[in-house]
């Protein structure tokens, strides 16, 4: 079994680096703030025994050397860097539970004849630079690199620039690592596992996603002397695009989720009806058919809700990933563990996007979950027990034990 | 007949002081394009033989002398600031149109028993500081003077830092000047004159509006993981306040408008349900009793909308006017000029708030209203034409003659 407490406290450790403003974590990907979690990170894993490599995307790799120089390693990460009002353990969990799981071995003295390597991605939340699971995505060559390179903050700032400016363009080339198995665990981020009292969610599969920036056209108008006939107003056009969005995932339930978390007004001013808005469709489902129906009935009715109010509608897809089926062996040794264990379990879909949903394109991977209260996630109010994380790399340490061989 | 040539000759020289980026203007108050725009006017109302005078709330008053030194004077003007995207004609005619009326008077050699004093109102548009009418509304005795100097940009800068900066506080008392009568020329920024194809609008009355700010709390949730069922989802309550909103104004058709021009999404993260949405609901009419109750149907219908999903919702009245019933007598002149003059006229409410519609409380005012392009306003596209500028100047020159008596 793992120290929970030491866990508890390098979580507490890193929770300090990039405080929010309510108790959480504001360390956006290439800040200042991602720089200083990422030398905590090193100097505790060098610590630990373990050798770093990085990577032209400034994913961080630490390696436990096995008995066998040979054989594949086997990785076990997530992501240290959060959402604008993040919590502190999405992401932050996987990384540091593998750092536990690593400082475990070396407290008992256990060899695997395979190396294990820990991993922190760079920038999984996609919220500074779209998308997320970037540089995973990167790894596992479905996103060009220089098209990451070239993704732009809010403020004009681009991810290339930023990532040498903080100091973490590697030498490795992206990709270039071949992986035995890879583990990740994370937190929930919903409701499911705290309801049904469980410890463990052994993930089965992740859902798919589609992020349909909208760029709708109205005309600037004044609010008070434009009769209701004459508008052209965008944002109306948005409201009904939001409601339908709702109608569509709610008539695809269960397996399906559909909404809106960002908008842009232009000129945004109270008196002014806006001439453009710009918004964000995020829908998601496990099951490929299903999100690709939404999709293309939410494109076909928000053209059609644009042309009855003389809106113009352009859609851009600037997100996506297929659903992931995990790779069953590995499941089945994650929901072993539980049991050995003693922990109960409970099998479950991610509903949000991990790097493991790209790693899985190039080597055999699953994930492990474990519950958050209230569900809650991407708000700083996000809590765990210290229970729940120790159960998680418990969990995390034996899958891993077993795939790296003792 | 007024110089229709020197007129728009002027209305183009103005148009050149903080231009926007597709023809229009973006010369918002108390920035150092309004300062340039200010000077000026300055200098060519002095060449008109004028005389200045300057309020604390930077309001600016120019005097041509009576015959009668104990009259009291007519009052002619609007504003020259305008919104971020505003056009050339949105106050600056009404403002430009009175200099133009007193140059012809002394082209003309015409002498007045009572004063004629030109009028630059601070803050009409309210983009940046809100309430719109900002300077008239403290002139008129409806707006505190502290009230007004504490008022904030985006950027938290306050009206009275700002109008001090660019050097406008002036020694006048403000509302201490006593106003025989008001006339204001103003485009229409509605498309009812140019439809009816008629020159000039004889303006009875103004809207009343409501500016309700509302602040939805929701909870800040991932998009993916977050089942539907557990959401807290303020963006979806926005979204059907907007639908109510646009409701609520067609079942008050005729003479209702409503609309919402400004939406802040907080944290505004493309994977994130927004904890908190503030926008501001715009609602307008002539009738004092349909517009309350308007106002109550919204905010009782968005309570029960944001209950039904489990969001929190406060409402802050952010701007306010009565509808106001112009002079009678001094919109028969107004008509009564038209039909001397041989211009077509429409009698017409205005939809938008003007200085006029806080000077009518303090003093006998009426307004006319010149056609524009579509009916497009608050927007750098918004046009006239040199004759619809020349008939509403004329038609001002000759109402404001009978008025201040040859
Ligand atoms: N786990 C997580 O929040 N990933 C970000 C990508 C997503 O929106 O699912
Ligand atoms: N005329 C004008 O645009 N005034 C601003 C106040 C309003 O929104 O009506």
């Amino acid at each position: 079994r793992i120290s929970s407490e030491r866990l508890w406290a390098s979580l507490a450790d890193m929770a300090r680096i990039g405080p929010g403003v309510a108790g959480g974590n504001n360390r956006q990907t290439l800040t200042d703030a991602d720089n200083e979690g990422r030398h905590l990170f090193r100097s505790w894993a060098v610590a630990a025994g373990m050798e770093m490599g990085v990577d032209r995307m400034g994913n961080m790799f630490f390696t436990r050397p096995g008995t066998d120089p040979d054989a594949l390693p086997v990785y076990i990460g997530s992501h240290l860097d959060t959402q604008p009002t993040g919590g502190r353990y999405d992401g932050v969990l996987g990384v540091l539970g593998g750092l536990e799981a690593v400082r475990t071995m070396n407290d008992l003295g256990i060899r695997t004849r395979r190396p294990i390597v820990v991993v922190n991605w760079t920038n999984e939340e996609g919220a500074r630079f779209a998308p997320a699971m970037l540089a995973s995505g990167v790894f596992a060559g479905v996103i060009d690199e220089d098209f990451a390179y070239a993704r732009r903050d809010a403020q004009g700032k681009s991810f290339g620039e930023e990532l040498g400016r903080i100091g973490w363009i590697g030498g490795e080339e992206t990709g270039a690592r071949k992986i035995h198995a890879y583990f990740e665990l994370h937190i929930e981020q919903g409701p499911i596992l705290e309801a049904a009292g469980r410890d463990i969610g052994v993930v089965t599969h992740g859902q798919g996603l589609w992020w349909l920036e909208f760029t709708l056209t109205g005309r600037d108008a004044h609010t008070g002397s434009t009769p209701m006939a004459m508008r052209r107003n965008a944002g109306l056009a948005m409201a009904r695009i939001f409601e339908m969005v709702q109608t569509v995932a709610m008539e695809n339930q269960p397996d399906a989720v559909g909404g809106v978390g960002q908008v842009t007004f232009s000129p945004n001013s109270r008196n002014v009806l806006p001439g453009q808005v710009v918004f964000t469709v995020d829908i998601r489902s496990v099951d490929q058919a299903k999100l690709d129906r939404m999709r293309a009935r939410i494109e076909a009715e928000a053209a059609a809700i644009c042309e009855a109010l003389g809106v113009g509608c352009a859609v851009e897809p600037v997100g996506h990933f297929d659903p992931v089926t995990f790779t069953p062996e590995l499941v089945g040794r994650v929901r072993t563990a539980a049991e050995r264990l003693g922990y109960s379990h409970l099998d479950v879909v991610s509903g949000a996007g991990h790097d493991a949903c790209w790693i899985a394109r190039v080597a055999p991977t699953t994930m492990i979950f474990c519950p958050c209260e209230g569900g809650l996630s991407h708000n700083e109010a996000e809590a765990i027990t210290p229970e729940w994380a120790a159960a998680g790399t418990d969990v995390l340490l034996h899958a891993v034990l077993e795939t790296a061989e003792v």
